[in-house]
Formats: structure tokens, C-alpha cells, sequence
């Protein structure tokens, strides 16, 4: 990973936006600049210097991991040390960013606290996030390995799902095979939502059992040196009625429809407001109840959000999710999910599953 | 659970504190006010009113699990919702307080800009981790069977700990055994760190292999019925020496002794001094890099810190952590660590395992 091409990146566009330093703090954003991945630190960055201050725990984990940074193992707390190295620097830096979006209101107290009169703190514009956006060779290179693992795991869930078999066995053994895989941790809590729950679009998996009949959602993912993945499949247990044919089949077009159109230059208010005409055609838009898809990298959940009315335009490198789901409460419910990133010339759908209906 | 008694309980400490309301943003306090197990959603709680925002995503699950407060599904977010509820409210609500700890300084914003000039946000004390400090009867039953499930995963670890095989595979091994005993997830990233690694404190399960001679920190707990486990065990592999045996019951000493000391009345810090001076007589207190310990509970650290300077005393139904470690950068390390609850005379141990060094 080029962690000091990041970091000079990071420097120019303070520059830009005329900040003396921005603290960095929150940590999937120290890990994208540094290299650090412990849980706890903050990357103070200058248009000149670069410190990363932790404390005793991480001494011999900072030391090892973080690039391009000088490394501070502070006393008491590492936003406190930070806090007194501005102060120990010259006069002149008065325009210190904090990343509105991760601190906290009683960090930015102490860190104002601790700076006294001279330093103004102000919001950020998230610039680490925008540069997130687009992945690099080495990041996208990590998200296929990660993406190639988590699609593995669906046919640990072929083969296990079966009536009886309670969801959170299901996920057991999927969580398993990750792990033996290498898998670092999963991306997420696994879901997987059986007949009535599968109505539930963040149903995690729980105690209940697969019923005689019914749709079942797996979403899922894992993290793999640091980058996640992120699917999700909708099964049948037993023998799909016409209606369930159709639902699922409506479902399926409508991602379908959402993966075409990834290309450079689309909005995301665009893509999204497609993915809901498509289902508008069953009649299932109102079913579907939460946003079209979100980018994926070192966090599950990053820029760009895939939603109604955002201005965002696609950009090659990123890699996001596409994934309608249809909710109709208490009866039963269905979501497909790929992750796909935006090339020069249009996409490429990173996972590997077939969206054929299966029955079990 | 007594959602309402703790609802009512909290009203009460507004009164006193003269909060006109409350916000709670942080999910393991909504969690443990209203019962809400999602992940977004805001708590709106006056003297004579709660209710509950979440968006569309959670409306099944919220009817479904919300007591003691009126659910509302907000159309754009939660916060936003929350804001203009409070608005339409009587003039007379001028004082809101907001969880400095948890809301972030984007988010602080947002609802200042949707409340408009009437009201002001007020950094609340941390009125709902007091209250959970001190766990009710139901809430020393759960932990009690999360921290009974945890310890069995230990008999999985000694199982498969053996040179060669990689900490990811044991840690899956335990994962799994986790999930299948109907754990909902583990409490943290499993800590297996073998050999040299053991010196890291925060030695997530890695890809190295189990070497032929070296101790293994095992750290690990799950996650049942939302309550928290943790506990920690040392094991050596091969024969360990007099310099490892020394090492070993110097931990062990200073740990029972921590764990003796455990009683109403004594301070944390007191308990965290006691521990540090017991290392001492073996020149190991420089190698004890973190704090004595923390409570456990809905989160896997909550209040209170077991550490230098504080100054809380232990009541009666806290469950907190005894956890001294010593670490020989790139040599070794041992730690050792039982979760203890507080009684009316002094302490229970709920930690079933034997802290005698196995040798594998």
C-alpha cells in the first residue's frame, strides 16, 4: 500500500483547504494513511509532518505497522499528546480540522481543552473518505480476494440450510469456514432471515429454525487483510408458488437493471431512482425500504452512499454494493447483493454468484 | 428486563440534573432503557414522555422489541425526527441533554441546526453507564451464562492449540463452538497470540503459527442475550523453564490478589494499586503496560475503569474484570483474567476455570 503517496495527497489538499493539521482519529482513516490497525490513536498530519500517537499497548504494533509517520507513545491519552505537540509547535497554527463524523462532542471538549486559547478547531470536510472513494490496484487486488472468500461461504449456506436447522447454526458454519479461510472477522453480523424474518431486512440470524417453506436471506461478508465483502442471496426452502417466483424474479431484474448501469459519469440519485423504476413495474417499489447500495473498502459501509436524490457521480476505482431488496412485512421478503467496481469504460461485478433462484 | 423501572429511574435523574429531556444515541444505552437491539435509532426521554425514533428499515423489529417508550418511524433520520419532536413540543423545553461520550460533533450540529435558537444542548452527565454499572438480578443470570459458555471455549483452545497450527485456526475453532452453543457473536476479536506475540496486549488471532516452545494468550468472551463475556488464560507449550514458571506465578499471584481484594467500599484505584505492588515484589510491575481491569456487561467495557487514580468505589452487583498482564517485548507475555461481581460482603468469581499453568 503507497501510505506515503496517501499522506503527500493528504498535505496538498490541507493545503487547499487551508488547514494548519488535520487529526485524524478515526481509525479505518489512520489505517488507509498509516498502516496502523490497532484500536486506538490519533495521525496528527501537517502540510509538513506526520505523527501517529498511541499509547503503551500499541508500542510494538505501531512500530511495526505505521508507515510514513513518526510514531509518539503517549503517557495518558493519545488525543491529549496531540493536543500538546500543536501546542509545543509554532504560533502560527491556528486551523486545526477534526473529522466532525467520527469525534466525539466530549473529544473535541478535551482536545479544545487541552489546546487553550490559541488553535481553532473546525470541522473537517471529510477529505480521507473522498479519497477512499476510489480504490487503488492493491485495494481492489485485497476487496476480489475478500469478495472470492465471503462467495464461498454461500455454499457452506447451500449446504447447511435445510428446515430445522436453526439460522444461527447456518451463520455458525459460515463464520467457521471464513475463519479457516483466513478470514479476519466478517464484515457485519451475519444475517440470515428465514420465512417470516427474512421480512426483516437487517434480521441477523437468531435462534429461530428454517421453516418447511420460505425464502431465506444470507447477506454476509468477511474482512481479509483489512478489506471487506459484502453479498447477499436469497434462497427457497421447499417449492417457490408462482407469486414467489415473481417476487423473486422482480427482485432480480431490478439489481440486474442497477449493475448495467454502473459506469463512470452516472449519478448515484440516478442508479438508484433506475433500480426503483425497474421494481415500480411488479409494484414492489414500496416494499423497498432502504437505499439501492453503498461503497464497500475498509469499512462496510463507506462513501458513496447509493441513494435517492444524492449528486455523486460515479468514478472508476470505486467499488460499491447493488442490492434492491422487497419487504412485505410479516409474509416474507428477498434482497440480491453484488459488489461491482465502476472500470474506465463501465464495471465489473466482483462476486461470483449466480442469481438463479435456488430451491433447497 | 425492567425496561420501565429504568425509564422511570432515569426520569427521575433528569428532574435532578434539570434536563427538560434527554437524548440517547448510544444503541447499548437504548438497548438497556427500551429493549431496542437494532443499530440506529434515538431515544427521546422527558419527565412524563419516551419515545423512540428509528427509521423504516427497523419498523417490524421496533414494534416488536421497544418497551416503555412510543415508537416513531422517521421518515429521513432518526435525529432529524427527534429534533422536530422536540420542537413541536411545549416552549417551555430548553434544556436538552445530549451523550457527549457517544454523539458525534457532525451530529451535535445536525440537531442544533434542526432545533433552532429555542432550545440548547446541554453535555449530559453519564447518567445511564452509572445506572448500568450496578447489574440487576436478571442482568448477573445473563452474564453469568455468557461468561459459563466463554469459559467452555477454553477446553476448545487447549484442544487445539498445538505447534503448527495457526492462532486464526484455533480462534476459529473457538468461534465456532461460540456460535453453535447459540452465541449472537464474540465480545471482541479473539486474542490468540502465541510465542513472541504474546508480548503484544492486543494480539488479535493472526496467521502465525503456534511455535514448539512459547506461551499463548488466549482473551476472548461472547456475546449471549446481548450480555458480555471476557476472561483470559495463559497457556505454555513445551516445557516451560524456571524463568517461564517464575513469570507465570508472578501474574497469578497478583491477579488472586486483585480478585481477594474485590469488596463494597474499596476504590478502583485502590484495587488497580494493590495489583501493580503485588507485581512489584517481582520486578514485573514496569512490564504492566495497561489497567487492572473494567466493568462488563451490555458493552464489553463499561464503567468502571479498574485503573491508577480512580477514585469510584465498588458496589454491590458491579461485574467488573481482574486482568494484570506482564510483557517482555520480543519475548514474552502472560496474562491472566477472571470477571468478578461484586456481593453485598464481597466478591463471586464467575470465572470457572483453573488458573494453574498448563503445559501443552
Amino acid at each position: 500500500m503507497d501510505h506515503r503517496g496517501r499522506l503527500r495527497s493528504l498535505q496538498h489538499s490541507l493545503y487547499v483547504h487551508k488547514f494548519d493539521i488535520l487529526l485524524v482519529t478515526h481509525l479505518p482513516n489512520i489505517r488507509y494513511l498509516c498502516g496502523f490497525t490497532g484500536s486506538s490513536g490519533v495521525l496528527a498530519v501537517s502540510e509538513r509532518a506526520c505523527v501517529f500517537f498511541t499509547d503503551g499497548r500499541y508500542t510494538a504494533q505501531a512500530r511495526a505497522e505505521v508507515r510514513g509517520a513518526r510514531v509518539v507513545i503517549a503517557q495518558k491519552s493519545a488525543l491529549i499528546a496531540a493536543a500538546e505537540w500543536i501546542k509545543s509547535r509554532a504560533k502560527g497554527l491556528r486551523r486545526i480540522g477534526i473529522e466532525g463524523e467520527h469525534l466525539t462532542v466530549s473529544s473535541r471538549n478535551l482536545l479544545a481543552a487541552n489546546l487553550g486559547s490559541g488553535p481553532r478547531l473546525k470541522e473537517a470536510p471529510p477529505l480521507i473518505e473522498q479519497a477512499r472513494r476510489v480504490k487503488d490496484v492493491d485495494e481492489v487486488r485485497h476487496i476480489r480476494e475478500a469478495v472470492l472468500l465471503g462467495a464461498s461461504l454461500f455454499e457452506v449456506a447451500r449446504q447447511t440450510i435445510r428446515p430445522g436447522v436453526t439460522e444461527i447454526e447456518v451463520a455458525a458454519e459460515m463464520e467457521f469456514a471464513a475463519r479457516r479461510a483466513g478470514a479476519e472477522a466478517m464484515s457485519f453480523e451475519t444475517i440470515i432471515a428465514a420465512g417470516e424474518r427474512s421480512a426483516l431486512p437487517h434480521g441477523r440470524a437468531s435462534e429461530a429454525a428454517i421453516p418447511v417453506q420460505g425464502f431465506v436471506v444470507c447477506d454476509f461478508g468477511v474482512i481479509l487483510a483489512g478489506y471487506c465483502s459484502d453479498m447477499t442471496r436469497t434462497l427457497y426452502v421447499g417449492r417457490p408458488d408462482e407469486s414467489a417466483r415473481r417476487m423473486y424474479e422482480a427482485v432480480r431484474e431490478a439489481q440486474q437493471a442497477g449493475v448495467e448501469a454502473v459506469r463512470p459519469g452516472v449519478t448515484v440519485g440516478e442508479l438508484d431512482q433506475l433500480v426503483r423504476k425497474a421494481l415500480k413495474k411488479s409494484r414492489l417499489d414500496k416494499y423497498f425500504t432502504h437505499s439501492t447500495g453503498h461503497g464497500v473498502g475498509l469499512e462496510i459501509h463507506e462513501a458513496p452512499r447509493i441513494a435517492a436524490g444524492q449528486r455523486e457521480t460515479l468514478l472508476p476505482g470505486m467499488v460499491i454494493t447493488i442490492e434492491p431488496g422487497v419487504y412485505v412485512p410479516g409474509k416474507w421478503g428477498v434482497r440480491i447483493e453484488d459488489m461491482v467496481v465502476v472500470t474506465k469504460n463501465g464495471s465489473e461485478v466482483l462476486t461470483p454468484t449466480s442469481k438463479e433462484l435456488v430451491a433447497l
